[in-house]
């Protein structure tokens, strides 16, 4: 059966699918019409041709024109320049956006830091990231990073790195999330949650 | 976004994988190589005339040649065709013949019928598993379905439809399967267990 | 908080408590009325005077009168004496009472053997076993393991020890338990099933 | 089996027991030392006793000396009276006590308000809290409520009930608690994270 088998060791490489449940994927595609196969294989054929990195923010946009180069947050007038959020990924950036409580712009850095890391430009647009801020300076740089080991690191690196260039710097609050319980909390949220008392 | 979102969306429909996992999939798809995609949308494109359903068995197979209409099982001259085992679905055809415990010939029922059901041909190829039984008279049928409602539903209704062929029937055998504990056993499994002892 | 601190202590030697529940055990035992907790006091106090060990079959029973020695099911003369069914603990003779499937007597382990165990007395009740079947010697005994590794080692272990007496020895039917379903079987499983097809 | 049956009983009113989980550590302290269970007995039969209510901070302490009123913490000079944190439970007080960031007094309200509750003496200490208050007054009250529905909902009643006090009164921060993910924070946990950035 070898492009059942094929098929399910591609699909295996999706994130979060192991090899039983792309075989299920892969039988359960047999059974579909030809038109979703087809609109499916035509979707990931052009994927990348439709969707781009923009040159400013590093995040992905969608354009029919191929000589785009930037995403429309970068290109919208009514966004506030004096605000930019440094994310971690672009599905942060959804998250941002569809909360509707952020109008600066952003800047995608494709990763983060874990706490041993000798070469930190192979997985964070750094020199990318210091680029942008003096193409275009902000007067706030929000670091808004996970509340994660890794995310933390990253935080205290970018601290660093952009501490030259004299911008406010910010990172997210921290405290008792929506849902947090104080009898289960680590010392850490407890710590943040009593000195942002307010 | 309008690729991104139509690419989930069609993500989104695999069995097991809902939009926020599909998104994901989409992202990690970006950072894929152009080889990777063109050849995860080849195998797409081309799943259904590689991969066809065997006019014997129902059962899926691969060939180049497109004239091909039989599985290479129903070929395969070394199999004992007195035996006939009936599938609810090609993934339980795998199970089976991944544990080399069986050599007869198979039929893929294409599903199972919840306890009430109309129309059962609607759900399985009833009338294809007549028709294949009575171009290759087997000694034994092999009702082998789920331990589940639907499974016993299913192997009741095909007892009866067969029940003329005057054929041995036979379903599989009952009791604690590996790893079932008797504290935790309904009274079903314990009377299978008791009576099937030996 | 001493008295909290040696209660939860003593809690959190409960099967499958750990020290945060047994905290919070503690905390809901204070607030709950004096009765309550005098009955509790008293009912663990007497546990082992009014719940003793049977001398026949080594299950549990309840009696005011300290002098008797057997389990209501021992003394029951309706019970089938000619079936000795070997178990490894008392939920399992409740979840087979609560079948009403069986009618015959029991004989409680106490405990299995993994895998590799030099002393085999040490966990199991092996000499009172024998004993057992030598003072009154049933047709059949049932050596109803979990299908477990433990429970199978337990099971061919007891029926090499037991092999000399001459008394038919059966195990429990394996095959499929209700809920199995083929696609994620494994082979101990499908064999049983294939083999004990009917 | 009416000691079994009646002490699984009232071990399955323990929080987080179910009557399966009861009759099984029913069966494991019937092989416990008699010392154990004696023990057992003991502590619970006198934990009302050694263990009693503050009259003013309504957290349960230990003493031996039948006349002790206070909590010990009540009782140190060396804590911050002119902090009050008033807190739903005791093991709310064990966990900041355990992280040793607070070094002033507390409150246990003994509950919390669930959205819709008429009335509301009936759930929380609030005459008890008011009277803790004009007794001794505090500079500062913190709200510290677990960042639940039913904590917010407290929090929100208790600002409006003390307000006539005329005393500062806070609440823990909100943000990212250690853990969270942008990816997956709702929109009020973005909302504080941004507010509270610094």
């Amino acid at each position: 059966m070898q492009s059942i088998e094929s098929l399910t060791q591609l699909i295996s490489q999706f994130p979060g699918i192991g090899p039983r449940q792309a075989k299920r994927v892969v039988y359960a595609l047999l059974s579909k019409e030809d038109y979703y196969l087809n609109s499916l294989a035509e979707e990931i054929k052009n994927l990348k041709s439709h969707v781009r990195l923009c040159t400013e923010s590093y995040a992905y946009f969608y354009s029919h024109d191929t000589t785009e180069t930037l995403h429309p947050i970068v290109k919208d007038a009514t966004r506030n320049n004096d605000l930019l959020m440094v994310l971690e990924k672009d599905t942060d950036l959804e998250a941002m956006e569809k909360s509707h409580l952020y109008h600066g712009l952003y800047f995608i850095l494709g990763g983060n830091l874990p706490v041993v890391e000798k070469d930190p430009q192979k997985r964070i647009r750094l020199s990318e990231l210091k680029r942008r801020i003096e193409k275009q300076v902000p007067k706030e740089i929000i670091i808004a990073m996970n509340a994660t080991p890794e995310g933390d690191n990253t935080a205290d690196f970018l601290k660093k790195e952009l501490d030259s260039f004299n911008i406010k710097l910010t990172i997210l609050g921290r405290g008792l999330s929506t849902g947090t319980e104080i009898e289960y909390s680590d010392k850490e949220t407890l710590e943040n949650a009593l000195n942002n008392r307010k």
